[in-house]
């Protein structure tokens, strides 16, 4: 394609194998940094190269982090007896900003899927088992609200429940700002499932 | 958001600056990343030093090229006597890629732009203009179909025309697959006009 400018054509190349980018894309976004000063440039390389040299995971919530234990598990101002189970690190990310919910994280890093091959063994499910003690007094699961999720859910929870730990799935129901008319009935039987008393 | 990965903000944070990228986006990017082989991730960080180190400007025809002059200048199966003016690298990279065409390009770097203040002096239209001789049978203008695009051709037709030169416009009319019933009336006027006997 750019026969003149062969390490043009493998940022391309490396930049249409990304998610959800196709040839298109990557060729406009190669040309954006095609066009940057090279000191922007170059940061993405430094970056990346500081990504894969620093993160590794937590050894305590299995999350990303540059330190072990990650600041979220050593954080003073965090309660300790709350552990909310997540897959993927994204998910903690995102609960993370809400102010509602200041406890500690376990990410298992995926979700049961007996069609791709993925089973207990390969989540970090000995992980959490290993932080439970009387002292946590809940674990909220807070996997994705999808068939292998909900399998997820339940089958922690199985394991979990006869150590004598309150074990809680977060709500599912209808998303704020949503119209009644148009959700699906499976949502709309959870939002009923889930009512509560005013 | 990532306080226990710094560097995976900063690597959000830069994805995020790209055209048509989001934060959302971004982070889903960066987690690709991460989850990459260390070899696949860090080859970004080699192609891009690549990128910024060696591609430069072809002398002769201004495309971004490894080599001065650039491949396609000095390709010997290429017939030297028509030039296809475009606004962008990847206008002749596009254009490159039908079999149709098999001459030479001249990249403008962008379109006359009053509003933006880019004058003819911003584009590379004087190392168009020298690399016009007798030699030359043709200049066909392949600027984009937008207003500015039309302008900058207009434009160049008026130098190029008084050195007895033929210059040819891309045709402008409806695109293969499309419905008339939907085409707008500019198209629709350019279609008319561009009309050929059969």
């Amino acid at each position: 394609m750019f026969n003149s400018a062969e390490s043009v054509e493998r940022l391309v190349n490396w930049l249409a194998r990304l998610p959800g980018i196709g040839r298109k894309t990557a060729t406009r976004l190669a040309f954006h940094i095609l066009k940057l000063p090279a000191e922007e440039a170059l940061e993405l390389a430094d970056i990346i190269r500081d990504v894969k040299e620093k993160v590794s995971f937590c050894s305590v919530c299995c999350n990303i982090s540059e330190t072990d234990p990650c600041h979220t598990c050593t954080d003073p101002k965090r309660r300790k007896d709350i552990i909310c189970v997540v897959e993927e690190p994204m998910d903690a990310a995102a609960l993370d900003k809400v102010d509602e919910f200041n406890g500690l994280f376990h990410v298992l890093g995926g979700r049961l899927s007996p069609l791709d091959g993925i089973g207990p063994d390969d989540l970090k499910i000995k992980e959490l088992l290993a932080r439970l003690n009387d002292k946590i007094s809940e674990v909220i699961i807070a996997t994705n609200p999808q068939v292998e999720g909900e399998a997820t859910a339940t089958y922690l929870a199985r394991l979990i429940k006869p150590m004598g730990i309150k074990v809680t799935r977060i709500a599912r129901g209808l998303p704020v700002g949503a119209d009644l008319e148009y959700a699906d009935s499976v949502t709309l039987t959870r939002a009923l499932e889930g009512r509560q008393e005013f």
